[in-house]
């Protein structure tokens, strides 16, 4: 099973609307609500391919009770740990099909809450191949917390630890690496924040490298991905650039990997061929995404027809 | 004890962001909920007041129950009746001093919920001296609704009749005037769009008394009140334009106009004395809602100031 963790979820509202015009009155002509957060995302890509997936965060309030009856209403496997806060919500104003994005600040966590969701993510990852770590830390959690987890995760099951995928940004990423995830996946202006100094992004991923991550996968958006890996290097693009919504496109990349990893695990395949099957496959599945209407969701057919097509280059 | 009505609740969150760029995203940096609504607002400002109110209408859903938490936290009485949707949110986007309104459509109310709120009401009715019908509808509900309402309260104690207050617009507006209302307080907009053929506010809010308005009294922004009655017409304005916050000031002209009836009808003061007291006591309430940080908040001691120096002019 793939177990995806989001300490910071939210329910994604969608405001439809005429035309977005400061200072004025908008009739809002449709509203959307899902739950959502990195993790949650995941857990969607995946259920939706098929794969035994979980997901577990901290949920609280009647906005957590709303995202929870989302992911039910979807038949994604669930498990979160409760919280006394209130879920926070992002809203997403669409207008001429242009969107604008609020997100709310996290519901404050108290230290007996993160202490409780420990506990419960020891058990959960105890039955799981591979762990995902996504998005950003809610107030209170302190901001080592995924080292904290990844160490758990492995301390949980010494003799068959889970591998780590870690998809955050700015110092969080940079404290979660003293946890050695297996793979780090930051977009380009995650990584150029993170390492301001470095040349360009393969110098970048190879900083984080050296700070304990094991492999990076860089997202550079309609360009593909960048692997650098202990395996080596390499350059994965897409056949063409793909139009549509890219909210959910940098998920599609973190569920690709993750199955990959979870197969590689099962199959115990060599890496040289690991990281080209697992590349094609995530630069295909987040064109897929790109191009589905919804967040998310993913065009079967178009994943299908873009994997074909996608080439992987060695550097 | 003076009954509001408000069909169409909402909970009204207030998001403050440093400035508002259309598509891009935005970190929230507080949100506010309350519960809102203009006859939830009048009741309010009258609870405020020290005035016996009583707030009712249809509430559902998560939102529904925060909207009655809130009342509940304010000390506003309140019995509404449940409906099966989820009541709507309204947003407003402030940043840099300047606000940004989104109105979320109102959920769908079923036959039956609207003949359940009729039976509500019609007893809630019979111990009011005043019912203030405010707002618009949600879908389902008939466009006469505020007429039916408004029999309904008269039929429910004949001897005894509640005087009727009336503050909506458009096609409700009109189609309420056959319940032969007390009072209707339009805005100069609505009144404009309602009676578009009238060469003014007065001829405009003749022709209102005309399809059925027992009196009518204009809010005019700034410029104060006119008021167009059976005793004769009067001109209120306020000492000052007062700077800040309008959202409020409609429902303190309301919740005012409430106030005045209902001592009216206690005192049996001739009408000679009640539109005057009561318009300047209006005017200078809905100047100290505007000064006023949060919308249904009074500032006493701005109002008792400025009541003392509003003028009345008869014309």
């Amino acid at each position: 099973v793939i177990l995806t963790v989001t300490l910071n979820p939210a329910l994604d509202v969608t405001y439809e609307v005429a035309a977005l015009r400061p200072h004025a009155t908008h009739r809002v002509t449709a509203v959307h609500r899902r739950g959502g957060g990195k993790g949650v995302n995941v857990a969607r890509v995946l259920t939706a391919l098929g794969v035994d997936a979980r997901t577990t965060g901290l949920l609280g309030g009647a906005t957590g009770e709303q995202v929870r009856a989302d992911l039910d209403r979807h038949a994604v496997p669930h498990d979160f740990t409760p919280i006394s806060g209130e879920t926070r919500r992002t809203l997403t104003v669409v207008a001429e099909g242009d969107a604008t994005l609020f997100n709310e600040p996290g519901p404050p966590i108290t230290d007996h809450e993160w202490r409780a969701f420990r506990t419960h993510f020891r058990e959960l990852a105890s039955a799981a191949q591979v762990v995902v770590l996504s998005g950003s830390l809610p107030p209170g959690v302190p901001e080592d917390a995924y080292a904290t987890l990844a160490t758990a995760a492995r301390t949980a099951r010494p003799t068959a630890a889970p591998l780590i995928v870690l998809d955050t940004g700015g110092s969080t990423l940079m404290a979660a690496l003293a946890g050695r995830p297996d793979v780090v996946k930051p977009n380009a202006a995650e990584l150029a924040a993170a390492v301001p100094t470095a040349p360009g992004p393969q110098a970048a991923a190879e900083e984080l490298r050296a700070e304990g991550a094991v492999a990076v996968v860089v997202s550079l958006g309609p360009d593909g991905l960048l692997a650098v890996t202990g395996e080596g290097v390499w350059r994965c693009r897409p056949p063409r650039s793909v139009r549509g919504n890219p909210t959910g496109a940098g998920d599609a990349v973190v569920a690709a990997l993750s199955r990959a990893l979870h197969d590689h695990r099962s199959t115990g395949a060599h890496p040289d061929r690991l990281w080209p099957q697992a590349l094609a496959d995530a630069v295909a599945l987040s064109a897929a995404a790109v191009h589905a209407p919804v967040a998310g969701e993913i065009d079967h057919d178009v994943h299908a027809r873009l994997r074909a097509r996608t080439t992987v280059e060695r550097l």
